[in-house]
């Protein structure tokens, strides 16, 4: 069977993805979402103009939520600020992509990483006769978060979709990948989101807040299915797919980021340990681990620099690979 | 036994809220929160000039989280935006209160409730000199956000202390009310915080991300000890309290509420169901049930402001109670 056509095969896979979209709760205004992807990869394709084709790339970003009860009060969070999205999205528009930023609710944007945590309080003021200013230290900021933000929306090369719960992400995921399908190898995905490894059924799910009568709570979560390869057999298959690999034991990391990509076909995995990945991550591919680190002769450097850097001129050969 | 002597004496519950402080990861800048309550309270207990002291009350707002892994990567989470918190602190200050702000970080903010979700991006553009200036239609709320909220930072009453997990949130919330102490009836506790009932004790959780192996997670969390109880009859036993309870169910919502008003001898609880909470709630005494309302025929109006009204009320009435 050819497994760039679409259909689905009846693999234990198959059915468990198909299932977990069924019983997932439907997502909000998805014809909304499906109709603002159309238009942007449709822009970015024929750009107006005597322009090419624009690249596309679907940064995810932030961690999915899963929820414990179906009138949400209390859920299971995977911690991820959105720092490595938002600013991986940065150097993606840089470099002439246009941005896909599926990104989680309240994370990091893009052009704002250099503000204080509570940019309105912090970097504004009231003068005395009473117009806003923006306080010294934080004009650059403040500028450069405000007209890139604009000039990228404005431009027609950053689209973003926000998300909360594992199923909103997902269902969202799957909408762009099958939009960027007809992209073949001109499209990308950077998974930098925490995705949940484990949910609660729908269907299963107290439907009230769980009472804390006495004693303790027993939960049992199963595993959320592997969209990863759903995402490179069915959804998208000729694009270049880069997924990320988190752990806090770094004795067991490249052995997972290894696994990861032989299981799920990536083209690269990123391998970051918690507390150094603002300092390195190594990069696995088929034959290759590539330690790339930023430059610690710059205060301001970051990692996603070099990081995109060196994705950008591996996904350049890939299109050409795949243009003979 | 005086319960107003603060010794600890020796019941179960003594028991479970001394392991849970034993065991809870250190809290960072201990010394430098408590330094910050001494100042704040004592400015407020003796305001310069002739000012008479002000009441201090401490709202707490938005959700706790519960770490599953020691090196957190994910963790189980009260939904809770804030709002009320937020905008009750406003109507506190208003009503001539110091407030200390027990918040959660990335939740609502004191004056900030009629700005957009991402503020920075949709109420401010960069104009063709290349200065920021704020767009129109949100004028006023900014300058409501950054002049009303400066004025009262720069006042002195407003003090704001932020938390993530459960540990930070009861840790600070014991050094808040122990400073509070002897504020004696003038001290108001306001816990509209969302506080996990269920949490890993530190020293039983995982030290690194759990695996993903196989088959599902079974996971066991345990009762956070009522620390309520602590509050009412060790660390500030002469304050005025009100709790909050939600529920998504209706039916139960009333007959638990009273259950928290006896066994934790609040001196309010304010009812609220999750899917009408902007629009009534039932403040539940020893002999009434008064249903709280906004006023729907103002579009801008909110259940918080006759809430705080009927609380001043009840406060001033029990501190000239507690004068005779």
């Amino acid at each position: 069977m050819d497994s760039r056509n679409g259909s689905v095969s009846e693999t234990p896979l198959d059915a468990e993805i198909e299932s977990f979209f069924d019983s997932a709760p439907p997502l909000k205004d998805s014809a909304g979402i499906i109709k603002k992807l159309k238009e942007f990869i449709e822009y970015n394709s024929t750009p107006p103009g005597k322009g090419s084709p624009r690249r596309v790339v679907c940064v995810t970003s932030g961690g999915t939520t899963v929820p414990l009860e179906q009138r949400c009060v209390r859920y299971i969070d995977n911690f991820s600020s959105g720092h490595r999205g938002a600013t991986s999205t940065e150097y993606f528009i840089k470099a002439g992509y246009a941005v896909i930023f599926l990104y989680r609710r309240g994370t990091f944007q893009p052009y704002c990483q250099s503000l204080p945590e509570d940019p309105l309080l912090e970097c504004f003021e009231c003068s005395d006769d009473s117009t806003i200013q923006v306080r010294q230290p934080h004009t650059e900021a403040v500028k450069r978060a405000v007209s890139d933000h604009h000039a990228a929306i404005a431009g027609g090369h950053l689209l973003k979709l926000p998300f909360t719960t594992i199923f909103e992400y997902l269902q969202i995921l799957q909408s762009i990948a099958m939009s960027m399908k007809d992209l073949g190898s001109l499209a990308v995905f950077y998974l930098a989101a925490a995705v949940s490894d484990f949910y609660v059924p729908w269907k299963s799910m107290a439907e009230h807040k769980i009472q804390s009568a006495s004693g303790p709570l027993d939960m049992r979560l199963v595993q959320v299915p592997k969209m990863l390869s759903a995402l490179k057999k069915e959804w998208a298959p000729m694009a270049f797919c880069i997924s990320f690999k988190l752990e806090t034991d770094s004795k067991i990391l490249l052995e997972k980021a290894e696994m990861a990509l032989k299981k799920y076909r990536m083209h690269m995995v990123v391998a970051n340990e918690l507390s150094t990945r603002k300092e390195e991550v190594t990069v696995v591919t088929g034959n290759e681990k590539i330690l790339v680190c930023r430059d610690k002769t710059q205060a301001d450097s970051d990692v996603e620099e070099p990081l995109i850097e060196l994705i950008v001129g591996r996904h350049s050969a890939y299109v050409k690979d795949s243009d003979l």
